[in-house]
């Protein structure tokens, strides 16, 4: 104890700290300290521990320290329907079994249930932050504040009857209620969801728009996912999705655009001059067989790139760990070059990459002296962390969401050593049993069907 | 107890017993009861339980029981080298980094630590066969023997001085006396493993193909994984890789065959009339950019096709819940097509597919009375796990290699609630660290790269 020392809430200290900064710094035997909801410093240990006195603190010496990830697009209740209808074609997929899965058994109880199995696996996997949209997203805001997790929660508009509104005029009048209610919350980023272009009139997406930017507040939405959505628009309007959108302002304003496979030069300079960040799901991509985005030429643009996992519908989890790994490898092989999307890259997408395309870059996603303290611990004591050449390689090719023990969102502990301290994971477990039954009978002829 | 009930050494029961037999018979509340190295039967719990009376039991009401995962191409004792070089084109991967790296680093000691921290992963993770080829392969038979873990273990053989033979022909003299030493293993195949055809002499191939029938041993070794391998045999031969070494006879009589990406109509038609058995590695196939190998198109024409996770040079794990994930997401989006290699299929090429490959399916890859009784647990009770739909589903989408409990081999149980029973794990990663160490210092300038 040093006489001089300030005071901080936490120090946490690891084997490496990867830091995200700017020179893209990894510090051995680095430390942070923590105070409140922010971070105080970020150095080795012993000038950390030299500097401050934190009323507590947790060593990890086999570990990494890292920036929370940041999940750029989910369907967390989703959760519910992980595996309900896999190996189908998009068509039969949505209308044979999501849609009407959707109609009769989405609720507000649902939703929040089907969040806390999301939020449970997101923070044991090392999620700090999550951009979701759904149905009832002021009660997915509701469990994101119970988990203590940090959300950009955007309620869906669409132009049919859902689950919580008959039709989008409803929805955008709750969506304003939602954004209102949820203003200058210390973890929930309230967002407007327009679902896509093929899923609303031009009227309501531009409603959309307009109201996002009364309040400030982000524009979240599904972009060029498939060739028919493109190829339907370019029969329509003699335009691409991306081009459509832009024509009618929709970019005028924070937008993350989730997918945006199917997008030529043209569109990707637009995507770059409106400053729409870019929300990369490689697995739901790969396992729907949307195609694979041009994420290098996007990266090489300067576009704002994030990762996420999708729903657990398309997935069939929520492992940015493996969204990290396959949007590296799917890079490579796309280009048929090893050299495409580093490992480092991988990882900046999935941290301060993440961040820039929530536009958060300055409070999240990176540790540094004045962010926000959403930070993660990743055990290197398994066989398939060890040895040890490059921190950063072994986060994105070796380690699993699993390796995670520590979780902190802003400056609180959420996870320590595996387990949840704010959500019941016994509960919500059973519950979700319960759900997977109860939604199986709701479906005829489609659940455990290789089961006797 | 049943008076009439007849005796077995285990039993164990899940909530589902994935059998893989010819029906694909998926059994719920379901056991298998166990005597020496085989099982004896396989049915309901209630039924197992009315037959046979076992002396040690192990009920795992929530996990699936399921064959054990057949690894079909892999260089385990490279664990040693996770990492040591990512995002590389392959030339300077293999002569800047991997080469060097064994010149100075491979010996019988690095191979057997090597193997035992590669082993331990593949065990935790439900790996229950591994198909290798390394330098001192008698080492490697020797730490499968001591973790208990079956293999099918091919001593390389290649036309440079390698860190076990200064010539081809000291190779071949030296790979017959290790067939002979492990001749009649019960877990150990000794095979022959020359390397490829770009780095081996047409005499050295034949050779190799004449030593492993004298042996009635399979022979294992790379196929057509690079654009350039291809290319270059075309170059001097007019010929495919495949079509070169076909015409040299290397495919009459067992062969493992990995990789197989650059292979044309012709080449896949010579597969399959050779009974050429295929070892797909998605994820080290993308990670150097090698290409997707036409997968949908060799199990359409009823080739062998099983998976591999290849050595963790270049991978950076060995887990094969992550193989059979991505040889699904790859093939339908590589065909655009969603239905592609489904979920089933994928646990197929794990499990009684790979035991083809092998030519063992009459001893491994599925849960069948009679057969040997290589057996995992995998749980349902981690919130990636549920709900569950279909337990196929969830085996290859949704769990993970850290979701594996048990694991028996040949009748002995290995691994125990996620622990090893064989191997020292704690010794294993403390060794492997050091070896890390003295492996960076072997290596100007390339460990540790971003560290301070």
């Amino acid at each position: 104890m040093n006489l001089y020392s300030a005071p901080a809430d936490w120090i946490w200290s690891g084997r490496y700290v990867i830091t995200e900064d700017a020179q893209q710094r990894v510090i051995a035997n680095g430390a942070i300290a923590i105070r409140g909801a922010r971070i105080l410093a970020v150095g080795t240990k012993a000038a950390i521990d030299a500097q401050y006195q934190a009323r507590q603190r947790l060593d990890r010496p086999d570990a990494i320290l890292a920036p929370g990830l940041i999940d750029t697009h989910t369907h967390a209740a989703m959760s519910l329907f992980r595996g309900i209808a896999d190996d189908k074609n998009l068509q039969d997929w949505l209308e044979r079994y999501i849609f009407p899965a959707e109609a009769r058994n989405v609720t507000p109880e649902f939703v929040s249930w089907g969040t806390r199995l999301g939020c449970l696996e997101m923070l044991l996997g090392g999620t700090t932050t999550f951009t979701d949209m759904y149905y009832f997203e002021d009660v997915v805001a509701e469990v994101a504040k119970e988990a203590g997790m940090r959300g950009v929660l955007a309620e869906t508009i669409i132009g049919f009857p859902s689950p919580d509104a008959k039709t989008p005029a409803a929805a955008l009048a709750s969506t304003e209620k939602y954004l209102a209610r949820f203003r200058g919350d210390p973890l929930v980023v309230a967002a407007v969801g327009p679902h896509a272009i093929y899923t609303n009139s031009d009227e309501t997406l531009k409603a959309a728009r307009a109201l996002a930017n009364r309040y400030g507040a982000p524009l979240v939405m599904h972009l060029a996912e498939t060739k028919k959505e493109n190829d339907d628009q370019l029969a329509k309007r003699h335009m691409t999705a991306t081009a459509a959108l832009d024509s009618l302002g929709v970019f005028n304003g924070r937008t993350v655009a989730a997918h945006c496979v199917w997008v030529n030069g043209a569109d990707l300079r637009i995507l770059k001059t409106r400053g729409v960040g870019v929300a990369h799901c490689p697995s739901s991509n790969t396992k729907l067989a949307s195609g694979i985005a041009p994420v290098t030429k996007m990266l090489a643009l300067g576009i704002a790139v994030g990762l996420g996992p999708d729903g657990p519908a398309s997935n069939n989890d929520l492992d940015m760990f493996e969204e990290m790994d396959l949007a590296a490898k799917l890079q490579k092989v796309a280009t048929m070059d090893p050299r495409a999307l580093p490992a480092a890259t991988a990882l900046e997408m999935a941290t301060i990459g993440g961040a820039r395309v929530l536009g958060m870059e300055k409070e999240i996603g990176s540790l540094e002296p004045g962010k926000l303290a959403d930070v993660i611990t990743v055990r290197l004591g398994r066989p398939n962390a060890v040895p040890v050449y490059d921190p950063v390689s072994q986060m994105v090719y070796a380690l699993k969401a699993d390796d995670v023990a520590d979780v902190m969102v802003n400056g609180r502990a959420v996870v320590r050593n595996g387990r949840c301290l704010t959500l019941n994971e016994a509960q919500i477990l059973a519950v979700a049993q319960e759900y997977g039954e109860k939604i199986s009978r709701s479906l005829r002829g489609s659940p455990a069907r290789r089961v006797p």
